[in-house]
């Protein structure tokens, strides 16, 4: 595996824009493979980025754009000149042109729509939610009908135009254009000439209507391993059909804000360093704020035990650790727990059994880390009292953070709630705030303060 | 879409099996789809499993076992009477086969081996390491070789076992046996029948060789929406092919690593309800040690100015606060730079304005939180200098924070090591130390003690 742009070609481009030469600029370019193309293209500035667009070939500009994430498709394209865009938006697969063109203003669209050829499937596209079913297909080109025969199906493949995006299974219809069957390309292929599609289909298939969810389509697809998932209208009518090539990009999205989420910030759908700063900050203040007051909660507990703290001081040395703790067995658990609900090894029915699995598991953490707390803590201070007080409060945070962190993702899911919502952040902090309460507690009783 | 298994199925199941009426429990399951099936299964205790399995249509049997999570594949096979699980394993794909053989040990495989038909299919996959492109990987069942014409090349697809998998994409060969190309099925359709495959094939082929590493393929894979990756050795000779459905495992598998690495517990590898509870610890009391051990600098810290607390006992009401706070502000930087390296927006070269990015967001917020934090603290102590030290202390821990956040994933990832293993739970750790540090050097100035 070589890499994947090497640095001369950035190097060669980036002279021959200097040298203003934009038809070798084009011809580098012209020559990578469209994610390389768009990688390239990104690393350009605005100028360069509006000057060498009109100059490519426009089905190597419509790769660029198919490439670009949404918001960054929708700028550039305003800057192009309207004849250029025409002939760009042409070339691209009838799902993204609809995607781009719904970005735009209905102003902005209208005379593009006007003048490209596939308009009427591209017009299809747009009133649907780009995260439903209708969102993420792409319009059938050619439908296959059930009592074709096999060889008046392959002859039809042979009239699709070659751009149209294509899958190995076919979804032959009714004459209502109603979904009927599936078929692969290799039984069509091995099919006797005559035989009708009726007859070689299977018609069991596995279908969604176009308002389902899109981590849904993505769900159903994975389980029963699709490459292509097609989508009806409330009457059975074929729509459209979702690839292979579209749930990875969902399952990437998800996942990407999984990851953000668990850190406690919104995701920024859109490449980081092309994103604005208020925009990062409008996605993570929100969170700070609420995570701040629920903290001042914490205070709050403290400001409670005020004269146990004045009583011995040496309790506080103690405080960053316990919370600490107990925050990271919470997060440990609600990360297990979170990705066994997203692939399914777990649901709200097993609350239960997830538990009393988490009770265990923090029985034993909390006993091994409360037998070191306890020699860490009288080596420290000296104090046998102190040392139980801080080995028994361990003990008891790191079977509280298990077990809330068991339940919480499991009650989210259930009140329809992302459960990457109530983990990481919130669960560190709700953690601090109860395991400071038990610590305290604890000590009132142990060194009778 | 409707539900995935009615309960009523699974109570259908259930009472057939408290029967003891085994053909009619066969049939229930075979009626379904393999993911259905497999979860159904995973219902089963242990004693059902193997009462069950036997009695499958092996074809089914052989379903069940791929959807399985290996170590139960594995556990499971060793339980059934050796002809059955030769039946079984004689309708599994050679990739599957292959990965369950490698989880038995030697004297448990060898017997198998003997007796299966693709046996030497199979004994090929086995050597190659799970994680690698060989891993992944399924053998070809016949060559497609560049001097064929498209109706010889069709005539070898019939000839092909409805079991093998397949791909929409075909990799033609030299007579040597060496990838020289790629076709898809739709270019070898609507090809003259009499053309030879060299003419009608793209020579262009993005492939990679049995040792690469499996995330590097699903990258690849993702980069340029391939739906099979071809496989060669050191002599570019075709091994094998890698198929969509593997990627999408190695996506969700690496999804899954990353989610649970940022909690700050090692990956499952199995169904979570089904791993034994001193596994589950294995895989998290490293890392609570670790972060244990780094909590105990906090309390050395917070030692270390003893006498600053003793001076101002109010200063402790905020420490949970401002670490949290702290905390939170490097963990929402670490998730975001993490998937912007993740999906390849960012990279080492960027390290300087990802840090600006940071610094700026950094720079708003803490004054945003320490503004808030200033009127909160006086309205709580009435004391300004004090919420003048707590809001200080606030802007520099959140700047600190945003730009170790920014700053530690980027370095991970030059350093070879995993990025999410230094954010959540590493990040925050060491944010509490430092920020504790920052805090009472700030109060030691504007309180003067």
């Amino acid at each position: 595996m070589e890499p994947v742009i090497l640095d001369e070609t950035v190097a060669q481009l980036r002279s021959a824009l200097q040298r203003n030469d934009l038809s070798q600029a084009s011809q580098i370019v012209e020559a990578l493979r469209p994610a390389d193309q768009a990688d390239l293209f990104q690393d350009l500035d605005d100028l360069q980025q509006k000057q060498l667009l009109p100059k490519l070939n426009p089905a190597d500009a419509a790769d660029i754009f198919e490439e670009l994430y949404d918001e960054d498709a929708a700028e550039l394209a305003v800057q192009l000149p309207l004849s250029t865009l025409i002939r760009i938006v042409n070339e691209m697969e009838p799902d993204e042109a609809a995607d781009l063109l719904d970005d735009l203003t209905p102003q902005q669209a209208e005379p593009i729509l006007a003048k490209i050829k596939a308009a009427n499937r591209v017009k299809k596209l747009i009133p649907y939610e780009d995260d439903t079913a209708g969102g993420l297909m792409t319009a059938v080109a050619v439908a296959i009908e059930r009592r074709m025969t096999a060889d008046q199906a392959i002859e039809a493949i042979r009239g699709w135009h070659p751009n149209d995006e294509f899958t190995y299974y076919l979804f032959p219809t009714d004459r209502l254009g109603r979904l009927v069957g599936t078929i692969s390309l290799r039984q069509l292929i091995i099919a006797p000439r005559n035989k009708p599609i009726a007859e070689i289909m299977d018609a069991d298939v596995v279908y969604v209507t176009y308002d389902t969810d899109q981590e849904d389509c993505a769900d159903l697809m994975l389980r029963y391993d699709l490459l292509a998932l097609p989508v009806v209208d409330e009457n059975s009518v074929l729509l459209g059909i979702i690839t292979v090539d579209d749930l990875v990009d969902v399952i990437q999205e998800e996942a990407s804000e999984d990851i953000q989420r668990l850190g406690g910030a919104e995701p920024l759908n859109r490449a980081y360093l092309d994103t604005n700063i208020f925009s990062i900050i409008q996605k993570r203040i929100g969170w700070l704020f609420m995570l701040f007051g629920t903290a001042t909660l914490t205070g709050w507990v403290m400001d409670l035990y005020a004269d146990q703290i004045e009583a011995v001081l040496a309790l506080t040395i103690f405080i960053p650790m316990l919370i600490g703790t107990g925050g990271n067995a919470g997060s440990q658990t609600t990360a297990t727990i979170i990705r066994a609900i997203a692939v399914g090894d777990v649901e709200w029915a097993d609350g239960f059994w997830v538990w009393w699995q988490e009770f265990r598991v923090g029985m034993i953490l909390g006993i091994c880390m409360g037998i070191v707390a306890f020699c860490l803590a009288y080596l420290w201070v000296g104090d046998a009292k102190l040392a139980i007080t801080v080995a028994v409060s361990i003990m008891v945070i790191v079977l509280w953070s298990t077990g809330a962190g068991s339940l919480l993702p499991l009650i989210a899911t259930r009140l329809g709630i992302d459960p990457t919502v109530v983990s990481g952040p919130v669960m560190s902090t709700l953690v601090d705030a109860t395991g400071l309460f038990i610590y305290f507690n604890i000590a009132k009783v142990v060194l009778a303060i």
